[in-house]
Formats: structure tokens, C-alpha cells, sequence
């Protein structure tokens, strides 16, 4: 009998989430183990396969499971390792796909996390049926997975579809990322570039807001600041634009790449709806040429969260 | 018999070049006419076909042609048709590909003009063998062609691949551009742009410099940079550096994209050589995320300028 489940893994950078998907996208199980709390990588996936067995065998036990398939940050698809990943435990490279087949007993494929989550939302969400999108997942950083012609872009290296890398001010004044470059879309649309840009304006301003209340302004999120625009507070109405107008003009830049028939958001900024829609869709159209004015969709996952993520992983598994 | 040959034509705003190519990618014979000179598009059909027939004949008549492959601007590989094109004659939309089939009696397949240099540098030139590469035009325009594992990339409407209107420059100061759009890197490292450069610059130094000579600032082209630059001309220097630097920003956000093996630069330009070249490497290499840097092959096309577009256009042909 053909094994009938695989399993998809969704690993960030605090949680790591597995579940059991069913060939028809349904995720039958679920389990999770902190990241963080190990800091060898061979415990780690020596504690993944304990919690892993703890729901395989109510489903028929592993040979039921066909393979794992990964989201993973800086995963390359090509060679199975987790290269320098600045939010994980492990330095360095990791060949994460060949330790896991090794103790699980099944091929492992992986692939960096937002090309997981553009995976499951082409097989299983908004972006049902269509062969050319963008998916851009908006959370702690800003991630991105290209589908063009009905396929994943991995590129030369693996490595393609880094679009959060890509710049919005070159000025002296643009902001330092992670990465360690100035300017990248990143510093401005992740939720840490939300934070700082509440930040900046609640140290430059005396404008009264709601904003004011919230206790660490560090760890001030999108959806803070949803609340505060959803009562009429003005200075999140502007944090909102400013960060759509940006977002929305290097989407301009990546339409003129691909020609994409939609571009998916992703993550903790959509739950803003409108607030954040509005301003993205108006400096899209007034950034691209003619010929795509108005053409575009730009569209929120219609997944939940942590199943596109670990669907889109697993979908990996069946190829 | 197989029909032996295909026609390749390459359409520029000024010369439409027509040449017979056989499967090996040999030129056996070309012709041209003046593109401008044909308001009608049928007059323009009419006449390609009779300049045509003056190359045809010799190697056998129509029947040893299978096809025809053009390269045009603004051509929409989809639809067959050239849309809103601002270098040529004919506005609106012109059903160019259904117009040449009906005329030579086989069937003609049009893609734009940088689509088809790019097929021609991946069949015949700098990009044999690659799977993954970008290939830029620097022309009167700033062209691009976007090749992913192998294949051309269209995208959703057939469009993809407009890199030259991505933006460099988001300022109020921001060059505006022929696409009605500003800060588009085509109004800095295009032919145009080069001459734009140049004018500001003397209208805004005293600095002395050859390129005070030169006849009328407003056609000057890269070339006579050039000169000027090979003869230790400081602000021919200067002006490689400025649009090296901008290009090679914004290569860097194409790199993030699709993650490509090289990037080939075609067109006017590059015969510049290292004076553009080395401020291009530089600033992609600075701009580029770690495990980019130093990664990615910058290279000149090697095949002449006009075969280039008419071998990749023949290419279209075969398929």
C-alpha cells in the first residue's frame, strides 16, 4: 500500500511546528517544541522525532508517513542545509535535510519558510489555480516566494526570492537591517520596522495618540497599532500609510520582474485589513508602468497562519 | 524534407533587421529596412516581405523557411500583438505576429526585443549553458530579459521582465522617465540617461573637460564618454562612476530575485569596458546580501550587436 501522509514541518524561530497532512491538505495532528531550547541541532531533532512520535503512532505508526517536508529560515532547497540562519540556534551550515532522514527514516526536503508558505497557499489557499504570484510574508522579517509559470524560483544557488533584501531608501538616513545592509523593505514593513517607525514618530512628535499607552514601544506589533487606527487614532493611521506607501512601491518594482497575476500577503501586518491594504494597492498603482495600472491583485492568505506554513512544507514531501 | 532555416527579424525603433539563420545559428544572409518609414502597418508588413524574398530566393524560396521569430518592442510573446509601443509608428494595439503569418505563409512568433537578445546570448553567446541569468540591454532604452531554469520568463500577461522601470531614485529630484513614471533606472543608464548625466554636469561645474566638445550635448552618447575616459578625462570618469554605481544598485535587487548565475549587459554601453564595468561590480557587490557577494558573474554579451537580437529572435522559430 502506498504510505498515505506526510509530514510537514514548519520551523521558525521560536516555535517549530509538525503536523501530519492527509493528500488532500489535511492536517490530521499537530505538535510543537520550542526552537531556542536546544542548542545542538542533534537534540533538536532528536526531540522533534520524540513529540513526532507521539502523534504518528496513533495514525498507523511511520510506515504510514511517505516523507518530511521543511520550512525552514535560509533553508536551500538544493543542498538540504540551513546556511547562517541569524534566528536559529545552529551557526554555520547545517545539513538539517540528511539528519533528519537519517533518524526519522525517510527522505527529508526542505526549503526557507516563506517558499513554504507561497507552496501552501498555491495548493491550498488565495492563490488556488494560479501559475504567477508573489507571496510575501510579513512577520518578524519580511519573507518572499516566487511562483512563476506554476513553479517555486530557488535560482542558481537556492537562494532566490530574498525580496525583503531588496532596497527602499538609499538615502544616508535609510535604516540599518538585520542583514546587515542600509535600506532593505525589511527595516520598514517587518514587524520590528513597524515598531521603529511608531518609535521615530512618538519621539518626534508631541501628537497625542493611543499609541502613548502601550507598555514597550520595542515590542509594539502591527496589530497595536490596529487597535489604535480602528478607534480613529491618528499617528497609527499614519504609521499604516507610511509603511503601506513603502511596501507598496517595491511591490511595483517586483511586478516589473515577473509580471505576477497576484501578489499574497502574509503574516501579522495583514490583520490590519484595510489600514494597511489601502495605502499598499495605491503606491503599487502609482509605481508600475501602465500596462499594469490597476491590473494586479494584491491579496491577504486565506490560510491560518500556521497551516499555510506547515502545508505549504509538507506539499514538498509528495513531490 | 524539414524546412532548413527560420527568419529572425530584430525591430528597433530605427532599423528592422531580417536575417535567414539555419539550425546551427549561422546568419546566411540579412537584410533591413527603415522602420520609421512605414506609418501602416501593412505597408510595413508589405515591405519586409519584399526585401525578404530578395534573401529567401537564394537559398530556395519560402519552402525551406519553417518560420519566422521577431523581436520587437513592447511585443507580447502571448498574444501575438505589439502594444502601445512609444519608439515605433504604429499605436494601439498592432496584431503583428497574425499580420506577418498571413503575409509569408508560416507561422511567426514575437517576443520583445531584449526577450529575444536574451535567447540568443543563452543558444549562441555569454550565457551558453546557463540554466539561470538576467540579461540587461543598455540601448536608447534600459531592456531586460529574465531567464529561470532554463525558460524565458513571461509571467501572467506576458509582460515580464520591464527591469529598466524598476526605480533607482525615489526622490522629488528623480529623473522623469519615457514610460510617464520617475527615478526609473532607464533614465540614468540608458544611451539617454548617459547624455542627461553628462549635460547636468557641465551645466553645473566649470570643471574642464573634453566632453565640452563634443557638438550636441543632447546626443552625446557612452562612447564618447569613452574617448573621453581613455584619455584620462576626469568627468567622463565621473560620469561611468554615477551610472556604474545606480546600475549596479539596482542589480542587486534583481540578485535578491531570482538568485541568477550572471548578469549580461548588452548594448551601447558595455563597449565602455571596465570604466563602466568596475563601478557596476562594485556597487552590486555592496549592495548585495552576504551570501551574494562576490557570488555573481557581471559579464558583456559576446555576440555583435546586431546578431544577438536576430539569432534570438530566429530562436523563437524553432520551437
Amino acid at each position: 500500500m502506498d504510505k498515505p501522509y506526510v509530514l510537514g514541518l514548519d520551523m521558525g524561530g521560536t516555535n517549530s511546528v509538525l503536523g501530519i497532512v492527509d493528500a488532500r491538505g489535511h492536517v490530521l495532528a499537530r505538535t510543537s517544541i520550542k526552537t531556542q531550547q536546544y542548542t545542538d541541532i542533534n537534540d533538536y531533532v532528536n526531540a522533534l522525532y520524540e513529540e513526532a512520535i507521539k502523534i504518528i503512532v496513533p495514525v498507523g505508526g511511520m510506515e504510514m508517513i511517505r516523507g518530511i517536508g521543511a520550512g525552514a529560515p535560509n533553508a536551500n532547497y538544493y543542498s538540504g542545509n540551513i546556511e547562517n540562519a541569524a534566528n536559529l540556534p545552529w551557526k554555520g551550515i547545517v545539513p538539517f535535510a540528511k539528519l533528519m532522514s537519517e533518524k526519522f527514516g525517510v527522505p527529508c526536503t526542505i526549503t526557507n519558510d516563506a517558499n513554504a508558505a507561497a507552496m501552501g497557499e498555491m495548493q491550498y489557499g488565495a492563490a488556488r489555480g494560479m501559475k504567477n504570484f508573489i507571496m510575501i510574508t510579513l512577520g518578524t522579517g519580511v519573507g518572499s516566494g516566487i511562483v512563476i509559470d506554476g513553479k517555486m524560483v530557488y535560482g542558481h544557488d537556492g537562494f532566490a526570492g530574498e525580496l525583503g533584501h531588496t532596497k527602499i531608501d538609499r538615502s544616508d538616513k535609510a535604516r540599518l537591517c538585520g542583514c546587515g545592509q542600509r535600506g532593505c523593505i525589511e527595516a520598514y514593513a517587518s514587524a520590528n520596522g513597524v515598531a521603529r517607525t511608531a518609535k521615530e514618530i512618538l519621539a518626534t512628535t508631541t501628537q497625542p495618540t493611543l499609541l502613548r499607552n502601550v507598555e514597550d514601544i520595542d515590542k509594539i506589533t502591527s496589530y497595536d497599532v490596529f487597535k489604535a487606527a480602528e478607534e480613529g487614532d491618528e499617528v497609527a493611521k499614519q504609521i499604516f500609510d507610511y509603511t503601506g506607501t513603502l511596501l507598496g512601491q517595491k511591490l511595483a518594482d517586483f511586478v516589473a520582474f515577473s509580471a505576477p497575476e497576484a501578489i499574497v500577503l502574509f503574516g501579522g501586518l495583514t490583520k490590519s485589513g484595510h489600514w494597511i491594504m489601502d495605502p499598499i494597492v495605491k503606491a503599487l498603482n502609482e509605481n508600475v508602468m501602465p500596462i499594469w495600472k490597476n491590473k494586479v491583485k494584491v491579496m491577504f492568505s486565506d490560510l491560518k497562519e500556521a497551516d499555510a506554513a506547515v502545508l505549504g512544507a509538507s506539499a514538498l514531501a509528495w513531490e
